[in-house]
């Protein structure tokens, strides 16, 4: 248990939220992370509306516990995705990868709590305006799509521009990190990477591999020249579109590459030819642990980290 | 004071590092700096011998306290302003922009504390076996020369790597800043831009308003292509040379476009055509106050956070 101001709005037991990543945030990996204490996310992504309703009913077969459903803003099928999450009246959605102002009134109609995913502070501010629950502010360091900002200058900027619950987002994985975000003014972090790397994420263990045996300099950011930026372990597949890039090729071109290569990589665990994202802070993640056991070394870590500052500290005057 | 075992190494009030900025950290900078209980560093990238030798002279005429002087790896006359630091026997070096081991075992020899500035987990690595008293980790949100790695996933990387004592750099301005570091890992943070914009920086006042009218967006990376990244606020200059990169431009011509820019930024306020280095952080910086008051607030801030998070969590069984 982690008390912040998200646990109490949420009542969680981990400020904690799993990443909607496309793909890996399905039923039985949302499942786990909520019954375990944190925010499981559905990922819609890769989804239609039919599909996207049978992995909601079949997360609430799972859990009774709360859970979020990740709309990405990029999808073909935004609109019948939205119209699946307002039919169903899920508890909370995320949106991802762009600006969802225009979906967000239906939602706040409805009661749903709705918490964006946002790389810079204009976006921050416009989205609070249509009376969002939070934000989640992502940086750069985040697996897949991505902005400009790194989460380190961007989280106290956030927080100073909307005094919103902010949950950070990008480069997050242990109790420090943990830690590091709750000092900067977030009340949580989002993990996504992380939970790639579990026992319960229903992925090809060639895509896990290749986040274990990554390290600091292993992932890159492709798609940036035609305006789609996705940060990826850097395999066959980014250095030909790199490649390209440098080329100037077009989006069309670009995309056709890109087409199924996120499933290549999760389903299939084709490391060569598949689209591996994950993020920067895939070298400091060694193990495929269980849910739980990620959420509890991140509480004994969060603790341990806490109370060594405090000794450290405790000897001056200010404490 | 703020406690950490970098202050206990250095014998410093703060665990703070004032970046050793070309053309910024003058003598009068640093010994402010380093009068108010911080570490000021002299930026020497711009100088040649002479001139080194005289700006270390001027630092301690104004100081008695321990100071550093930054060795600016690039610089074509690193070899002289080595062995400038060697005879001056000067307290510490930090060494940016490279890899120094090649001048590390000279000024181990002379009892000369050394903290090279790094950006990735395998050259801190290699470092710790040059003997090197800690590591300066400096992620990509830093103004100036970058490396690829941001600093919040980098630090716990480069903590667990090395053991050594870790300054963070890069995306630091504030006592929220600090306390995420120590979170990390890291025995305090380097900042640069923020020391920019203080009353003691002998800085053209057009160059701290183009910091403190910076938002989140306002810096960019040009030189990538040619393997020379630096951040910096984007205006006419950035412009041209991220459009000739675009064309395939080569090392030569734009460097001919970079020579002299920096000191048109910082000593004529040509913020057209200067080089206007800054970090990502220049967002969050809104004054220019003196070096004292930005130290002071710092600590406030600091213990402000900590006492908050330390009330939050102090009702569960852990603390």
């Amino acid at each position: 248990m982690i008390k912040t101001r998200l646990t109490e709005m949420l009542g969680l037991k981990y400020p904690i939220f799993q990443g909607g990543m496309a793909w890996v945030a399905t039923p039985a990996l949302v499942s786990a992370v909520s019954e375990a204490g944190a925010l499981g996310i559905l990922g819609t992504g890769h989804l239609n509306a039919a599909e996207t309703l049978k992995a909601i009913q079949e997360t609430r077969e799972r859990t009774s516990k709360l859970f979020g459903v990740n709309i990405m803003l990029q999808s073909p099928r935004v609109s019948e995705i939205v119209k699946v999450c307002l039919e169903e009246k899920v508890p909370m959605v995320t949106f991802g990868a762009g600006n969802p102002a225009i979906y967000i009134p239906a939602f706040k109609e409805m009661g749903i709590m709705v918490f964006p995913v946002v790389n810079n502070v204009a976006l921050a501010v416009r989205l609070k305006r249509t009376g969002v629950e939070g934000i989640i502010a992502e940086g750069r360091e985040a697996g897949g799509h991505v902005g400009k900002n790194a989460t380190l200058p961007l989280i106290p900027q956030i927080v100073d521009a909307t005094n919103l619950p902010v949950v950070a987002a990008g480069g997050f994985a242990d109790g420090r990190g943990l830690l590091a975000a709750l000092s900067l003014g977030a009340v949580g972090v989002q993990m996504g990477t992380r939970f790639i790397c579990t026992q319960e994420a229903e992925v090809h263990p060639n895509y896990q591999g290749a986040i274990v045996k990554a390290g600091d300099l292993s992932t890159i950011i492709s798609g940036e020249t035609i305006g789609h930026p996705v940060r990826v372990i850097r395999n066959q597949l980014a250095n030909k579109i790199l490649e390209l890039e440098k080329k100037g090729a077009s989006l069309e071109e670009l995309e056709a590459l890109g087409v199924g290569a996120l499933k290549k990589a999760v389903y299939n665990g084709d490391t060569i030819e598949g689209s591996l994202m994950a993020g920067e802070i895939s070298g400091l993640i060694k193990d495929i642990p269980s849910v739980l056991q990620v959420l509890s070394r991140i509480e004994e870590e969060f603790y341990t980290v806490f109370n060594s500052l405090r000794f450290q500290l405790e000897n001056q005057d200010r404490i």
